[in-house]
């Protein structure tokens, strides 16, 4: 088959599409035809050479896909041959097959094309098991989002939305119409505004309870400072940094949570309870309309580099996809 | 009647055996007769004038006591004149008499001295309310607690050994063989030792699940190093300061947490929600004697000044009652 490789760390035009081995789908796996992966910020710093694969992981980029199951393994039941799913990987989605452990795949929702389907897993994932599972937003608080042109921004935007919560973005104000149309109740540009001093504004002095962060340590002091009682702190990019200063006496007045995750380096077991949690309390909101993938473009696998281009922009908002 | 008054911040000199006015409960408050409190180190802290009492907090120190029920508001429904009880307080424990929220109230448990049961209310909510309500400690992880020889150590010791948790703690060398008897599996001397070292020894490389620390700054870097996979840190004291650097890197590679948190600040429906999970979890485990009130010594409420100074230098095991 073919494959994007990485023959050596550089800028996007490193991405080869090459003839490599097929993968072989281990007892437990499911071998899908890819129809679509998207580009997520984990494959620039890959490329880059800053984030290799964890052991086990195919070398190939591709944190997600969507397409047919062409072949199953001895041990899986739950899915066929010719079902059409969408999944998470830990790399190799962009190629034109995958092997992927039967945990981590999803059926396409009712209502969405299978080529945009690929625009979902890594984003569902990461929100969910980052807003829901860890940090516990419940109807009426308030949730902040760093980035919310992103994927996961414009994701965390709709299911904040559809949990009942009140949802503060920062992001350029180019993206700003847009993102309020996906349900985002206040809108804070990052580059004129102190979004402390923003979310303090909107919620009556009492701040964030939950802050979904990718900038890390360029924005861990204003971050605390952003919490509202009991507030909750998310890390889940570290585009500003990984090492800052921590405030514990004013962590400790509120009662306040930093965690920091990934979803890449999870254990098998944690992956799939994350896939289920998505299947049973998110795909109903997609099957109901009430989030939708959002697309920028779709570019064909050949121009990945352009892809890699355009995230690195940050002009984008939403998913880009790559089809095969 | 009378109480410790603090009229100026300093040393233990300044403690003072006063008359002031006697507390009037209010509708849901129980007011008791203190037949003893204990020494925590917030009151170290209220008295050199770094703790203030929060609003509507009572002005005289003491978070915690034991006595009998003297009187009870007209909406207090549970309480009855002459119930043995001990409590947690926001503040005034240092007195003949204190008004207390009646959510605030535990019995004194069976088996345990009503003297003795003022060691209970504030190690109990502390460590419950952390080790197992915000950090979830499960019964085969690790458990690191800082400071092992205090109040809140001693109990922790014990809750976490009852939770089936292997408990490692650091403390000197000279209070190792009772905190061993108290169920802790690991000892580690903080003076000559590295914790994070020896933690990872006792282990297998793996590190704590959670880590109850009470040094704040000092240990932070440290603590985050010592953490397992998925694992917990939570701050409940700041002795070796308050701002330190956080490697949010060397978070996110474990998926890890640091809460920092503290009791006397919470809302009463918090207060009243942790006491009543002290009451569910912890209580049958006091009746069943699996955990018992750890007491280094009785002192009369007029020696307050030396009990500070027994806690101050932390010669002590477990906590300094002050009986009245």
């Amino acid at each position: 088959m073919r494959a994007i490789t990485i023959p050596e760390p550089g800028g996007p035009e490193v991405l080869s599409w090459s003839e490599v081995p097929d993968p072989e789908p281990g007892p437990s796996e499911v071998l899908v035809d890819v129809r679509a992966t998207a580009v997520n910020r984990a494959d620039l710093l890959q490329r880059q050479g800053h984030y290799p694969p964890p052991p086990g992981a195919s070398a190939y980029p591709g944190l997600e896909c969507s397409g047919v199951v062409s072949a199953t393994g001895p041990e899986v039941t739950d899915w066929r041959v010719g079902d059409q799913v969408c999944a998470l990987l830990t790399g190799g989605g962009y190629a034109e097959r995958v092997a992927v452990p039967a945990g981590q795949l999803l059926p396409v929702p009712s209502g969405v094309d299978l080529v945009d389907a690929a625009a979902l897993p890594e984003v569902a994932c990461t929100v969910w098991s980052n807003v829901v599972q860890l940090a516990g937003l419940a109807a009426g608080e308030t949730l902040l989002v760093h980035g919310g042109g992103s994927g996961i921004g414009t994701f965390a935007i709709q299911l904040g939305t559809a949990l009942g919560a009140t949802v503060v973005v920062t992001a350029r104000s180019v993206k700003h119409d847009r993102l309020r149309a996906l349900g985002a109740d206040h809108l804070i540009d990052y580059r004129e505004q102190d979004f402390v001093e923003e979310i303090r504004k909107v919620t009556d002095g009492r701040g964030a309870d939950v802050v979904l962060d990718i900038m890390g340590a360029s924005y861990l002091g204003r971050n605390v400072a952003a919490l509202a009682p009991d507030g909750r702190l998310v890390v889940i990019g570290m585009q500003g940094g990984r090492k800052g200063e921590l405030d514990l006496g004013a962590l400790l007045a509120k009662r306040g949570t930093v965690a920091a995750t990934a979803l890449r380096s999870r254990p098998l077991d944690q992956k799939a309870a994350i896939v289920q949690g998505v299947r049973d309390q998110v795909w109903p909101l997609i099957e109901a309309a009430r989030i939708r993938p959002v697309i920028d473009r779709r570019l064909p696998i050949t121009e990945a580099p352009a892809a890699h281009r355009l995230v690195e922009s940050n002009d984008h908002i939403g998913k880009v996809l790559l089809t095969l």
